[in-house]
């Protein structure tokens, strides 16, 4: 609780303002995951996430819309995939600014089209507004098949922390045209970019959810994202070393362009950090490889606070990313 | 259709780009209701809607945070309410800028706490992002009781167009404020302003909707809603006197401030229009006698397409607003 801070940060405005405003039903989990559920019947529930994405804050002004589908879309679906759900439907509300004309629209829809057939989705409605600024709002829904929602504070000490995937790549791209680094090496260069442009989600949530406690996408750097898992009642080993990067990202790490506490921080990616009990190990790594996904245990929880990295105590890595300020 | 048209106009974007995406699931009524369902068994079914509002567009700058707490609920449930379902819960987007701050945040929440005591629904989650504007984006969810959901183009000759509450007093607050109309009486202004600033959704939707045919609420004008609902199937016979309005109103009317084709084209109402059979009149008429309403019963179906307004044959009074455009 930082209610106290006189900045508005996401955390206070939840907190101190939108959090009466759920009447303590259960499945908003007090505002304290990335989707919230409508419970149907018994055994059903409607898993409900709304994410948005607007102009030169998630992409840039003229950024291909093609890029703007894959993020709108990306976004919620690690929501879901979090969760443990598969998307059914979606609605999309469009704040839009001048310059979008047809050809823009043409190349959005038909970049959300393939994407709902690769995904199996479909768009319910939306709403469309004139902006000064391009926006879009999207709320996706799925089906959660088993009575049990995976929720992202279920942990307890001694449990594994997963990734899957690979970290950074994303985050690389973005630096890259920010100007922050330089990449001599076009293919890197193209490799980053399009990591970053075009970002996937990892759908492994469905297949996964009977064997782990609790999952969350990295929507905002990892150990930000762990943070709100432990959610101050336990800490975390970690072993930073077995931070899952590419063969391309380990190589501008060795020339010290990145640094692993970089990619341990970073934003941009929509890979899941999975915590589970040690009996599901095999289990995990079986749907893993079942489904060609890299997933790397890189840690554990503990009942000390605080983050142990790489055997030191550390305190100063441990941000939270609040993308409000 | 107006593709031809090349001006981006909300029908093109949502005929031409945006209407494949729906891949033909019957509950986006083809994009052409202002809400959708999903199907949850036989006869259960989750009806979504999706309203935006904007600084500049929906509401001014600095404008009291309840008037647009007000005014994101007012536009959701009055679609729901077309739809015959009552609100469960909503998810809710906002894009706030510099100048919002906690005095703003508190009471914007309190307010729509208000509302969803009054209308009984809950928010079930949302998203933070900063804007140079202030924009609001909601979902709001409600259950179909029975297999029907009420369609806004479900309709035949001869059946009854009816209106409920008065029309056009926020118009008329709207006009004072943009100076283009001048009240002098202060308690007529400011009854109109308050019209304005605090719409109230008509909620008779669920209980009236085993007797009506098709409903939709007024958001762009009675004639241009109508006019959606008439689809370029049929036309209707149409008797401006009957136009709904209020005491203060009509003296206005009769001072020539303002005219009865106004009214019928002004936005910024959240009234149903009820398309019904003739056989219904006596039920229609006391549901909203038990439920303290006015409803007004305006004009009928024709078989001849365009409007036939107190007799004349008219087309130049039907224009759609567009609030794309």
């Amino acid at each position: 609780m930082n209610s106290k801070i006189d900045i508005l940060t996401e955390k206070t405005i939840i907190n101190k303002y939108l959090k009466k405003l759920n009447l303590n039903h259960k499945g908003t989990f007090n505002f304290e995951n990335d989707a919230a559920y409508i419970k149907l019947k018994k055994n059903k529930k409607l898993v409900i996430t709304t994410d948005s994405i607007s102009e030169n804050l998630d992409f840039f002004k003229y950024d291909d819309p093609k890029s703007i589908a894959n993020k709108i879309v990306t976004i919620n679906l690690s929501d879901l995939s979090a969760m443990g759900v598969d998307p059914y439907a979606y609605s999309l509300s469009l704040f839009l600014p001048n310059y979008i004309n047809k050809q823009w629209l043409k190349i959005f829809t038909n970049q959300l089209l393939k994407l709902q057939k690769k995904y199996n989705f479909y768009l319910l409605g939306g709403d469309l507004s004139k902006s000064n600024k391009l926006s879009l709002s999207a709320s996706f829904f799925g089906f959660a098949k088993r009575n049990k929602i995976i929720n992202q504070n279920k942990i307890n000490q001694n449990n594994d922390i997963w990734i899957t995937g690979n970290l950074g790549d994303s985050y690389a791209g973005l630096q890259i045209l920010r100007k922050k680094i330089k990449v001599n090496d076009k293919k890197s260069r193209d490799y980053f970019l399009k990591k970053y442009y075009y970002p996937k989600p990892c759908l492994i949530g469905s297949k996964i959810a009977n064997h782990v406690k609790s999952m969350k996408d990295i929507s905002d750097g990892f150990i930000g994202d762990l943070n709100k898992m432990l959610n101050n009642q336990f800490g975390a080993s970690l072993d930073l070393n077995k931070l899952p990067t590419s063969p391309k990202l380990k190589k501008i790490i060795n020339n010290n362009i990145l640094f692993k506490k970089n990619i341990a921080n970073c934003g941009d990616n929509y890979e899941l950090i999975i915590i589970s009990n040690i009996s599901k190990r095999k289990n995990i790594l079986r749907i893993a490889n079942q489904n060609n996904l890299k997933i790397s245990r890189i840690g554990k929880v503990t009942k000390k606070l605080g983050l142990q990295i790489d055997s030191k105590y550390l305190t100063n890595i441990s941000r939270e990313y609040d993308h409000f300020l």
